[in-house]
């Protein structure tokens, strides 16, 4: 059952898709504290889940948690803020299961046992926001009831049914992708792919990051590295493999360039309030930002990824889109002039802090995002009232046009910046990560938060984007991205290289690939399963076992669809780990695509080795896993031919959703 | 048994205190890759074990390493340096145990299968070093065999026979002691103490950082804060309470100011190669190092210790002695102009990060370190050839000083920089962590590596110094601090206080301290043990179960003393953990410290829960711990009435070391 509530008058994010009568006051549960600030009373026994993509666990207790789209690529535990905004919360005690959807798109705050562990305080940027409160009673017209129903699944479909139907991408999407940050031209592209066919390792995409453009003006074509890009395109849709170019927010100011002069005609960009256009810096330098909130600037720049769909692009990521800012034109001035204030002082601990925090202030600056204007439903709205949107509406941009200029054909498509309702138009992948062991806990931690939040296509830079990435790192992360639908592998300039054949034991990762494709049509169907009846494609056991709290303890062991857990390994120099069973299970363990053991475990504690090379799957009795014979990219894969392992259940109890 | 190498044209540094013969050549397990590379082939068996404080695992293969004392407070598992550099390393398979000292105070690489997982590479700066090779007969003379000998442990029994007994402290420095960056008054010191008394926990020290002092001047007193500072002292230490005052490794630059104008008069200060005292700056704006090299200034700079152990002072931390180099007069000229440069332009990608970089370059700036030198031995050398050494000297300085100011009474001392060899004048705490789960967890992996290299008396800020520390990390953290020598409570300005009475459950926090304060006398003996027949205090289960893999993978457990093993929860939101024992031990499950469960458990995997104001302790079979009752500071523990609790032997088999 969903109640809607409204506080003082909020802004339509669009982010709902059903129409709720509107209920007086707010939810009884929540008391106001204070005009913005909203406590929630947590018994001991609470957990709390949701908030989509954000650091720490899977239970959200002990953390203060602020949803501001920020581009900050050091994703520490004391971080309280990423790239995504997803307000829905889920509280669960012994005696009841609610949701809570914040519904604003200004700056929110969730303290979830920070201040006082036994309180949830919610504290909004102003008194404006739309309230949902859902419990579990399904109200949603969905015929089939998911096998795994129970209060908090009942409520995250729920709160799905309200924000409407998950983003599906197209097949290859499933497959895997190499990336970085660093390829120059169309030579090392050519080079990447001829380096995955000497090493025999499956490939469906490679990602082209801001280098192939020219100037990093977005829908342009750097023409001296990707010369006759259409045939480049072409060459390599032959082999079944697809090129995904990054797409930026900021529009390069020069004149000349089409999307400038067209943005500026139509005027399409964001204004300071003067009415002038607002001048912010990425990239290219110089940039004016779209103004996404327009449906016209919206269907204008959605009709600019023609100028990629028309080359035979059929993949894009659209980045940042938080907006980032690396400067304003007017932050850079001040900051200038309090640095040329500090020349010639003797600089001491505190006169030195402003001096450097006068450079590094200039970054993402708060005063940026309160200095420009959005036109929304025929209003003048500064960004910061709006913030959490922007990235939201550049992707509903390109979604909006994908369903005008291809109908017939899904587009790939994943963004950095999101807030739910973005869902509806694409995945996202969780940003700028590390090569750290932490993050890779940290990627499966995420998934469950992303899945609630209707982001079931949304996957972490396997190997880690910032820092050097060692082998076993890269191999082990491996065998956690063969299960999220976004699987790539991609890296920044100055890092490290992570291409797998770069390693010894390209073999062993070969292997791994190799049992990803033979998971696929067991993944998009499950995935398919999860988009079209709401539910989550990737549980925390939480989900599954709510009464057993060793499960609930358990954060790093996930379902991956209905039939199957996994509990990957994630610490350095271990041969192994402690699996938590819930009931009893079969464990199946594959050395790269090969089963080799196949064993039933009664429920409890148990030692699994796990080499790097093996991947262990724990499947659930009364379920099956499809598995077909691998292939070189999903386009090859022969769906029909279907091996069965079975944990008393039959074969024919599986279904693929969509064979 | 202990070979020594010499390559090249070595630097002495004083760090070891045996004589032993040279051999001609190099050890013959390391191959010369070039001039200052080094090979070692590491079986896959292999485990790589040293290299005192480092970040990631116990096991340190899997990453690159440099040795190159570095003030860097993001410990995140991406950074090669840390504070310390402690170039001892030990590697251990089933056919062979050895152990390598490269004994060189220049940057030092150990590159541990980063590269090549199955190569360990060592990467010198210049080629100059002592090489020690170490395997584990014992030559030493010291009678006592330690009861856990085995190759592993021998080994670092030989290495510690070389380079000297570590420093003992004064048992109250085994008290808690509170601390903060932002303690203003002599008020803000009474009110922490006040307040503890009034929560009734224990507390043997206040930690006075850099407020304390006239303008961040070493050896002066802020008489506006702290007025009539030796009546200050003294009425604290009516109350047994220590304060332990911060000494940094700059002296400012001010006309007037004692130390300075001594310093300049006595020719006590680094040159730059003209001649003139080196400028760099830090907390008081610029300042001269003192070049402690020279037995002359470390007999001066000690001698000033006097100051403030006159006025009743008996424990003191050494700061900043990397040294830390905020800016020098030269590079801070130098990014004015590269500014400038930049103004007025559209920055583009390329452009903005060097700008923004050139602020960032400033800091810790290799070409600083390469800008001033040294007289060492009677010889003239540039900082960079002697770096490592820099912290270690400044700590020696204090250390001879007080062997001659205060021969009859032990003296706290600890630094944040260190080289072996400064663990016979002080101890080390960990640096400027963070109020992260994943650094309880790092704090845990560091203690073995720093007993392997003598740094008995260690530990880290518990709570974490950066970032904002929770109810719940706190009471783990302390659960774990409670066994480590040094335990301080340490948090930095601008983050949110930390001091044990501002939680809600300051109950459980008092319980779990006065554990702590019952463990005393065990912990101290053990310690005592350790220092004296170079024993390791704190050992990981690879040094105990050598041949057990489970055991050698199970970083998160750790013996403390002979006596007991350690299993910390160090994980959010968790009721308990698994924990694995090698073979059958007793379980002791304490409330705060009261003993409420005392259960014999066989060998295996066993979850055990532990709440939030429990701490779990595992007693060796034939082994014994005493307690005594808990008192609010050491100077009234009455270690006579001590309880012993047994498994499977006699109370009189634990013999305390100094009762």
């Amino acid at each position: 059952m969903i109640k809607k509530y409204i506080l003082g008058e909020p802004i339509d994010t669009e982010s709902v898709v059903q129409n709720i009568e509107v209920s007086p006051g707010i939810p009884k549960e929540i008391a106001e504290v204070s005009e913005c600030t909203f406590c929630i009373e947590m018994p001991e026994d609470a957990r709390v889940y949701g908030l989509g993509e954000t650091v720490r666990g899977i239970n959200k207790r002990g953390w203060r948690y602020i949803s501001n789209c920020t581009d900050d690529p050091i994703h520490t535990e004391s971080k309280n803020s990423l790239y995504a905004a997803h307000n829905f919360i889920l509280i669960w005690n012994k005696k009841k299961t609610v949701g809570y959807y914040i519904d604003t798109p200004e700056k929110t705050e969730f303290d979830i046992g920070y201040t006082d562990p036994d309180r949830l305080f919610i504290r909004l940027n102003s008194p404006n926001a739309y309230i949902y409160e859902i419990t579990p009673d399904l109200t949603d017209n969905k015929s089939k009831a998911c096998e795994s129903d129970n209060p908090l699944t009942k409520v995250v479909r729920q709160f799905r049914y309200l924000i409407g139907q998950s983003y599906i991408p197209p097949l290859f999407a499933f497959g895997y992708g190499q990336s970085r940050w660093g390829y120059k031209s169309r030579e090392d592209i050519y080079s990447v792919i001829k380096e995955y066919e000497e090493a025999d390792i499956p490939l469906d995409s490679v990602y082209l990051d801001i280098d192939y453009m020219d100037s990093f003006k977005d829908f342009t074509i750097n023409e001296d590295a990707y010369p006759d890009f259409e045939d480049f395109v072409e060459s390599i849709r032959k082999k079944n493999i697809h090129l995904i170019p990054i797409i930026d927010a900021g529009v390069k100011i020069e004149d000349g360039y089409d999307v400038y002069e067209e943005g500026i005609k139509g005027d399409h960009f964001c204004k300071k309030e003067d009415g002038t256009n607002f001048v912010a810096a990425v990239w290219p330098g110089r940039v004016h930002f779209p103004d996404f909130f327009k449906p016209a600037t919206r269907e204008w720049f959605g009709e600019k990824y023609s100028f990629l769909l028309d080359k035979g692009i059929d993949g894009f990521w659209n980045d940042m889109n938080e907006p980032a800012i690396f400067y304003s034109e007017d932050g850079l001035r001040e900051a200038f002039e309090k640095i040329r204030s500090f020349e010639g002082q003797n600089l001491d601990i505190n006169s030195f802090f402003e001096f450097a925090g006068a450079v590094e202030a200039v970054k993402n600056s708060p005063k940026d995002y309160e200095s420009f204007y959005h036109e929304y439903k025929g209003k003048k709205i500064r960004h910061d009232k709006l913030h959490n949107l922007y990235g939201y509406m550049m992707t509903r941009a390109a979604g909006e046009a994908f369903e005008k200029l291809c109908p017939d054909k899904r587009i790939l498509m994943f963004s950095r910046a999101s807030y739910i309702g973005m869902h509806r138009y694409g995945g996202v992948w969780t940003g700028d990560n590390q090569s750290w062991w932490s993050h890779l806990l940290l990627n499966i931690r995420q998934l469950p938060g992303l899945n609630m939040c209707g982001f079931l296509y949304s996957g972490a830079d396997t190997g880690g984007f910032g820092a050097d990435c060692t082998e076993d790192l890269l191999l082990r992360w491996l065998a956690v991205s063969i299960f999220t639908p976004l699987f790539r592998n991609h890296s920044a300039m100055g890092t490290r290289q992570q291409e797998l054949y770069r390693f010894p034991h390209k073999d062993w990762m070969r292997g791994i690939i190799r049992l990803r494709y033979s998971l696929i049509p067991y993944l998009y169907s499950e995935f398919m399963r999860a988009a079209l009846y709401d539910d989550m494609f990737i549980k925390p056991l939480s989900f599954v076992y709510m009464d057993d709290e060793r499960a609930c303890d358990t954060e790093d062991q996930l379902f991956v669809g209905e039939s199957i857990m996994i509990a990957p390994v994630y610490t350095q120099n271990v041969s192994g780990r402690t699996v938590y069973l819930p009931e009893p299970m079969k464990m199946l363990r594959f050395e790269g695509d090969i089963l080799t053991e196949e064993i039933e475990m009664p429920a409890g504690d148990h030692y699994i080795p796990v080499s790097l090379k093996e991947v262990v799957i724990f499947l659930r009795h009364g379920h099956v896993l499809p598995l077909v014979k691998p292939a070189n990219t999903t386009a090859e894969l022969d769906q029909s031919d279907v091996t069965y392992i079975c944990n008393n259940a039959s074969e024919d109890s599986y279904v693929m959703a969509f064979p």
